[in-house]
């Protein structure tokens, strides 16, 4: 059936793809039907302070609607600006979907209520409502103008996306735990993921403030732990280990601008805010009682080596494919 | 971007929901746009002797359109005649994607090119063309009528949904090797899959001939190997074994209407057309060099046990998620 859920499952599918990403402002999706209903552009919320998905998919439509400016205009505030001044009221009477309701606040960026209500909009469909206290009133606004609106359209999918926004309002450490595994459950031995799945876990990094490795991969992989494949500054790391006798020339020990922890205990997770586990059979083990979900790609291949052994069960949060590669949330 | 790649792409995630299930036919998925470029209905080819996906998407959208009599037609000759009375310029200028070249020969059911045809479609945008003799020849007439036909819109991935059905044209075997696996990729210890992968395992052993399973599973698990959650016939079973001690009361013996072969060889799936296997490590390692895909069931839990040890590359074909499990092909 091609209905709300349908969109609103587009929606979700493309904000799945910068969870994380967002850091602390929770991974939105959005999506425009022009006033026959014909879709025209879906678009994500990519990264804190950049454009909100309801002014990225506001801008990608513009562009394909003939604006040959808007796909040059990178900061948000003059993005929004650009549009009010330039859309022609050529989204009369549109419909847009998104998983949060619109900000009705100035942050980095203009309100986004205001925005879909001058352009026109004849309809607004939203996944959940805007927990933000700051935020929220963006579909209080929308309705007074007259806009007809359609809120909780797959809610409790929606309200899944914004766990970690949720666990920074609460001033509470979010924590997930990266595991890379082939087909068949292998972990070890070498390299499992795409290039693609590394630059990935690389742009994670970046927005992580602590890197949690067992003392073991140290030893055996001598990683470096930064962020070369996308460009970032380096997370803090905490080396979870009962020794701590270390080769000090192991890579991970050298990079500027970070603090390396050798510790016996995890206690220290909880001093931090957005935390990834990069770990495998030991760590999964001893984190289960901390951990709010699990990122998991899995590589197109089967391999022989060691698989993690656990009873655990999971849910599928999200899943896509990449070049080669699946990535999945699960909790 | 929304283009004829992202329709297609709906188009095959539809039908690889039934790839195997439509067999000897190929698996196909269609969608139709209106006149304005509105998404009104997506639909697959879901088994030989049903209705093809065009006329399946037909159906959903004279529905959508208000027909309240097409719905309780199932016979696809007598859908595709009500079509051709009922219609009602309805579809005039409407455009129709479909993963396969619409088919133009009478088999069981009537030309699908001719019913795209009368109903005044404007735009026909094909991902592959048929390979069938017989059938091929839809978008030449099409084209020859004024419409606007696109060819190989994602021809590679179109091509995938039809590896059965060319092995079938050669008289040749289409062999695949069915999975069921934790997310951690352990297989052993009970009942791995959801009950909705169960149904689509038995819906599958409806429409194979042949049935391969290793001798140890027979004796530990002694399965019955029907298709009870299905309803359909069972197929003749192929236990892989170097003894033939069997204990005859195992339930797989007693069901009616199947052949049961105890062998020390695959030799025999050469004599059938539609074959699966459902095996763990060893099977998995002796069929490597005859099968023709993987069908793997990942259930999202993690449990301790016995994974398969074997390096293989894989490269993923289509992956659905269903209400718990995950289901992928592989090649």
């Amino acid at each position: 059936m091609v209905d709300d859920n349908f969109y609103m499952n587009l929606c979700l599918k493309e904000a799945w793809k910068y969870q994380g990403l967002t850091y602390p402002n929770p991974a939105v999706g959005s999506l425009i039907l022009n006033n026959h209903g014909k879709l025209l552009a879906i678009a994500a919320h990519h990264e804190a302070g950049k454009p909100h998905a309801e002014l990225n998919v506001i801008s990608k439509t513009l562009e394909l609607l003939g604006d040959t400016n808007i796909a040059h205009i990178q900061n948000p505030s003059e993005k929004h600006q650009y549009i009010l001044e330039n859309h022609n009221n050529k989204f009369k009477d549109f419909t847009i979907y998104v998983t949060l309701e619109p900000c009705n606040h100035i942050g980095s960026t203009p309100p986004c209520s205001i925005l879909i209500k001058t352009l026109g909009f004849k309809k607004v469909v939203i996944g959940t409502m805007d927990p933000n206290k700051k935020a929220t009133g963006g579909a209080q606004l929308l309705e007074s103008s007259g806009i007809k609106v359609i809120k909780n359209i797959l809610k409790q999918e929606c309200n899944l996306l914004l766990e970690p926004f949720h666990k920074w309002q609460k001033n509470k450490p979010y924590i997930f735990f990266k595991l890379a595994i082939t087909k068949n459950g292998i972990y070890d031995g070498g390299t499992i993921s795409s290039s693609q799945s590394r630059t990935h876990v690389h742009k994670l990094r970046e927005k992580i403030d602590l890197l949690v490795i067992g003392g073991n991969t140290v030893r055996v992989d001598r990683p470096t732990l930064d962020c070369r494949l996308s460009g970032g500054p380096p997370p803090d790391i905490l080396i979870y280990s009962k020794q701590n006798n270390f080769d000090m020339t192991n890579p991970l020990f050298h990079i500027k601008g970070r603090k390396v922890f050798i510790e016996n205990s995890l206690d220290r997770i909880q001093k931090y805010h957005f935390v990834m586990i990069e770990g495998t059979d030991t760590l999964f083990k001893e984190t289960l009682d901390i951990v709010d979900s699990y990122l998991i790609y899995t590589a197109p291949n089967c391999k022989v080596g060691k698989t993690i052994q656990i009873d655990k069960k999971l849910k599928v949060l999200n899943q896509y494919q990449t070049d080669l590669d699946t990535i999945e949330w699960f909790k």
